[in-house]
């Protein structure tokens, strides 16, 4: 079944202005349930539009967005008529999260998928010592920093840039490991890795200098252990206007200043 | 009295590297109770220094540090003769700490002293929101990143040389103020203040986003308001050999790569 | 016929060590004519290396570099022994260089092809004025700048790595642009792009700020207009030894310090 | 006499704009031969300015900008009424420049002052490599990088600012020695060094790789050895604003984004 003709859900983040478009748009175009709609519709800015891409992972169905928010990178502009029109003209993107694997203090397994970045941050004022093997081979035996992130292309320009890493076209098959403040090594700005490549991260000394880490808003504390890679599994289908694809928006931001 | 004559007091870190030197040192020069003692010679790293520097903030005993500890940066080599040759000949540097008074989410005001540095740092995944005064006048109406701080020339070549800070002779009458991560104002890169500013943090939004403070390693959590200038009154002495000066020190640390 | 039973030319640098790396070389080994030969073994540094994949382009004839210089990033080890066995294993990389087309100031075109980058750069103490057009839409109106450079992943790790731009794994279809000090827009600091993409500069002011271009090592004087893309028609092929591959360099390369 | 009583000269730059003002001020103010005035109000921009800070160092006359340019850093705002009483109320700014002593290829000597910077840069396409001593101790053996510059506090907006060295408040007694894409040392950031400090740099390998150096906008080719030092005669007196003083014009722009 096309797009044009797929029945619509609206889901609106919290604010006054979101839930009174959703409103506006059900009356308009209806408003299916989410389990039965062909295609979501996500009202509100980024951090709304991350959550919706979580929850519809894995299920084919895409999600378009509509800035009611303030930033809006991954949003189309916000607008009432030929809705169904945009939809069906609309180039779908697909999205390929990260897996965290993390190991807590008490031995503990969590699982969590992030589209932007898997990020480790000290809890305390202590700063991390971590050791870091790509594919099983040990490349840093310890950067000692606030922090450090296993960026996507998608999270590139979110988290990782204001660490100072690269803008990465979205279609790249590259992910970005990125330090926050390298103590040591002095000045190690991180690396761009081929997005086969399996990140593992072990926290040294955990009881003195503890660190957390965190998929997307999904945050494990205390953990010991983690290993990150994209996943072969799980993807997410996002909507854009032809006329202001990602890969011109991915552009345009890297020309902003 | 000259340095050459005066009792000495030895303090160690709790190392056993540095607790066996305290032993010989002793045997060799005597060991006299701290407050009675003419200088402090401290035993171990960097991390012992200063808080040997903090402990007699303000007495006029000058500290002098040998090496025994890991980086050793505000140390001198360790040697066991010539211990009184070397103090007496030793060149005295005035340490101009920072206070810090922070007002938390209770309304308790804290004060601290930082010899290197005060910073505010997130406490959980959420961005901190900061507004920057200087001097009573706003100068950022909102830094979103993970941190800031303000550092002293001693402190230059510690974390805020992580955060890609300058690094500050140590007698330039400056403070360094220097973001960690700044995501808006994007590629915010800090600034050199002169050393009579005042530096005003107010937390943006922090029962969502709350915020730590740390002067050296006193933490305030929660903090509400911070109030940074350099102290008028407490001073610190710092005792280095002559030729290896604090000067020479900063110099080839800026060489260093 | 396979690379073990083909014929060798040795070309060595003008270096004495490379000379006589040469001599010894074509003893065991026998040296063929280089318009003959099945294989072109480079002996010298990442110059040489370099002339000799110009050379050679789009010829077909792979090249296997063993380092007789200084860097020696493309080369493999020198040895003398087991030489046809190492060709034979070798790993075959394919360089697709960037095409430079350049107008100078007498309206004459130049071509050239660079396999690191193509760099503009102010010839006069006057900053350069650049306008930057992506696929014929223009980008930046105007950079401020001492230079400019597209760098393919090979070069990723020379001219473009000083000017801090990111270092690219070698098989990510990625182009760098990076300013050299940027001084409008301020802190500007550049853009990774599809492979696919042609990039447009145009010099503004040109005769009071005139500007060079450089293809790797082909400088044209008082350009007016350059256009860069990956060409598609020219290939250079370059060998690796297994243990020791491109990919292996390019990242052990990026956790340097 | 006071600054109120002085007779005035107007010294206006080349454009249209800058010409105009001078002869629409001369009939308000009247316009005395610059040997015999009081104060010389410069017309025009950051450049014009420069250049006549130049011309008029070490007479003791200030020089009170205002602005008909582009950029204006040095410049006050551009009124026509009230001038004496602004030129009275001015505060006056002392401006050390640094001397640039420049041995060349023939063994000739060039003296300049530089108000900004002295900068070496490249001649060709090769990198220079350049060896840094400070006070008679070689610091750097070799920088290889496309230049560096030595900048005073005023010239720490300007080309410093565009290599990424730090902005320096204008009373703090520092120079700036800022690499310009520097090779190796990899990711060398330069330093900051007290302002009595002496930097000669020595350009190695002259004959392939040349080197131009440049005190503000005097250029001396192929330099074999510079010497760069604060001047101890010759100053400037620069005049501004009271409500927009030099100090507040840098702290603002450590916080312009």
């Amino acid at each position: 079944m096309s797009r044009e003709l797929q029945s619509i859900s609206f889901l609106a983040s919290s604010t006054p202005a979101a839930q009174e478009a959703a409103r506006r748009l059900s009356v308009l175009y209806g408003n299916d349930k989410p389990e039965n709609a062909g295609v979501i519709v996500a009202l509100g800015g980024d951090g709304h539009m991350l959550n919706t891409l979580h929850r519809f992972m894995g299920t084919g169905v895409p999600i378009y967005g509509m800035n009611k928010g303030t930033i809006g990178f991954l949003m189309n502009e916000y607008r009432e008529d030929g809705l169904r029109e945009r939809l069906a003209a609309a180039t779908q993107n697909v999205i390929h999260p990260l897996t965290m694997t993390a190991i807590d203090a008490e031995g503990n397994t969590h699982d969590a998928l992030a589209i932007n970045e898997v990020a480790l941050f000290r809890q305390s004022y202590q700063a991390a010592r971590l050791q870091i093997a790509i594919d099983g081979i040990v490349r840093l035996e310890e950067l000692v920093c606030d922090g450090v992130m296993v960026a996507t292309p998608i999270g590139s320009t979110a988290y990782n840039l204001s660490a100072q890493g690269p803008i990465i076209p979205v279609e790249a098959p590259l992910l970005a490991l990125t330090p926050v403040s390298p103590f040591r090594p002095r000045r190690w700005r991180g690396a761009l890795l081929p997005n086969h490549q399996t990140v593992e991260i072990v926290v040294l000394e955990p009881d003195k200098r503890p660190v957390n880490a965190v998929a997307d808003a999904t945050e494990v504390k205390s953990v010991r252990k983690i290993t990150i890679r994209e996943s072969a599994t799980d993807t997410g289908l996002i909507l854009f206007d032809v006329e202001h694809s990602w890969d011109e928006r991915i552009l345009a931001e890297q020309f902003r200043y």
